[in-house]
């Protein structure tokens, strides 16, 4: 799928104390995303703290990033820990304008592959947009196999996968899931692994650099994809102390306070995320310059 | 805390397919707690599936629950990946007449110590009614330090601790917890290991099993905490043949099928969970004879 291709940048979704979807502020994260060169935007992914949200906001927030996107499709995560709601997030979204879903399995009691599998098949049946799977062990504690991966390729819709960056060798991942899955997309996310990912011939780069500083990181992927590794190389050297900080500290609270940094919203992270200290803080404006 | 002492029991929280609490069936499964000599009932728990309902319907399950309760406590799971929204549970709970608060540190982003500090002193300050910290790393994916609990234990309104049952020796583990806070509550959840834990002298066991057999859980609960090891072993013998199932499939899907099979409710684990098939089903039927 087309959509799914590329860079996908993810914004964060700034919202008010009580949780309100700050419109503006999103719709200024989007069109900055659209005019850096991103090729999507990655709307309500982790990054976009869409379980945070309630479905009225989440819906607020499709709508404020669909209309402020000019020609670049916006990917909508509609993860939700009942099936039935996960299915009336992609309903929402689909009546919003979005281009495609991102689903992950989130959960409360640890799923089974069945659960998964099932919970899939129902969204993906939801609404007639393309679906990508959202995989991240790291928020959802569920991971894929690519025998899963291989069943699920073949539910109508679904279309896609992202990936987290593997404990291993990347090459031999993308090989798997490859193999599982010939037809679906395959990208990346863990923004510090992404230039090997795309250099190794994935599909996508779904990026939290990308939400903040798309040029730069529209740069980075292009010449990724376009296997110019001197180039990719010296762009993505660019980004080092973000990404140490990203490693070291988990990317979201560190985008926020560089979002407020630069400029783009004064919104927190909702608690019980707390902002990062004024240390921290100094280390990523240090890393932004 | 005299209410987070004993047999706490976990009745699972009977509701349709769309999410709404089927009251009856609720108050039917209380009543059989009370009747069967439980000490207190532990209320939207992860048994309860507190995550897949609903602010209003969490309300509604409160309300039936101490409705049907005389006369022991209610104790109410309020966790929620919003501090406000884990707040508004907790004065909800409160305005409906629970004794207690269970609060397990749930997250979609993981958390770190400070912000799981910040989450419990809030919750904790938002009604008056004494809170149980309640661990449970295998839906959170949090694990609280003896160091974390320590400090935790001079919030006021802390006055408990739900552990799961540790990798290593229960009585090194319940011995470092006491050590690090001696003023609470300490009591574990896992019904296998929970003989063992009220032998070597905690304070209360929060069982699964006792939402469903609570006559033969009390007994057993009486037996260890009166140190009666041979009594207890006895009866924990009993449950073996469930406990193994629990160990196997996890306690969840286990409940909901043993709860249909005695007649309590015709409910069906919210999706996307599954009911457990056939062969499974078999096998519960005879662990429950």
């Amino acid at each position: 799928m087309r959509i799914f291709s590329g860079l996908s940048a993810f914004p964060i979704t700034p919202m008010t104390a009580s949780g309100e979807v700050i419109a503006e502020d999103l719709a200024g994260l989007v069109r900055c995303i659209e005019a850096g060169g991103a090729d999507s935007v990655g709307l309500l992914g982790s990054t976009g703290s869409y379980m945070f949200l309630t479905r009225e906001e989440r819906r607020r927030a499709v709508a404020a990033a669909v209309g402020a996107a000019s020609s670049i499709p916006v990917i909508v995560g509609v993860g939700a820990i009942r099936t039935d709601e996960a299915c009336a997030l992609a309903r929402d979204a689909a009546s919003e304008g979005a281009a495609g879903l991102l689903l992950a399995p989130v959960s409360y009691t640890p799923l089974e592959e069945a659960e998964v599998f099932a919970h899939f098949e129902a969204v993906a049946s939801a609404t007639t947009l393309p679906l990508c799977i959202y995989s991240n062990p790291s928020t959802t504690k569920f991971t894929f196999s690519p025998e899963l991966v291989a069943r699920l390729a073949r539910v109508p819709g679904i279309a896609a996968i992202k990936l987290p960056l593997p404990s291993g060798d990347l090459a031999t991942d993308l090989a798997a899931f490859r193999a599982a899955a010939p037809a679906l997309s395959i990208g990346y996310s863990g923004d510090w692994g992404c230039k090997d990912a795309l250099l190794a011939g994935c599909d996508a780069w779904f990026s939290v650099a990308g939400g903040l500083l798309p040029e730069a990181a529209s740069a980075l992927a292009r010449a990724a994809m376009a296997g110019d590794r001197d180039e990719a190389d010296r762009r993505d050297s660019a980004f080092a102390p973000l990404w140490d900080l990203f490693r070291t500290h988990g990317s979201l609270r560190i985008v926020y306070a560089a979002a407020q940094m630069m400029g783009l919203t004064t919104a927190e992270p909702p608690r019980p995320l707390l902002a990062i200290n004024d240390d921290l803080r100094a280390k990523v404006a240090a890393a932004l310059l």
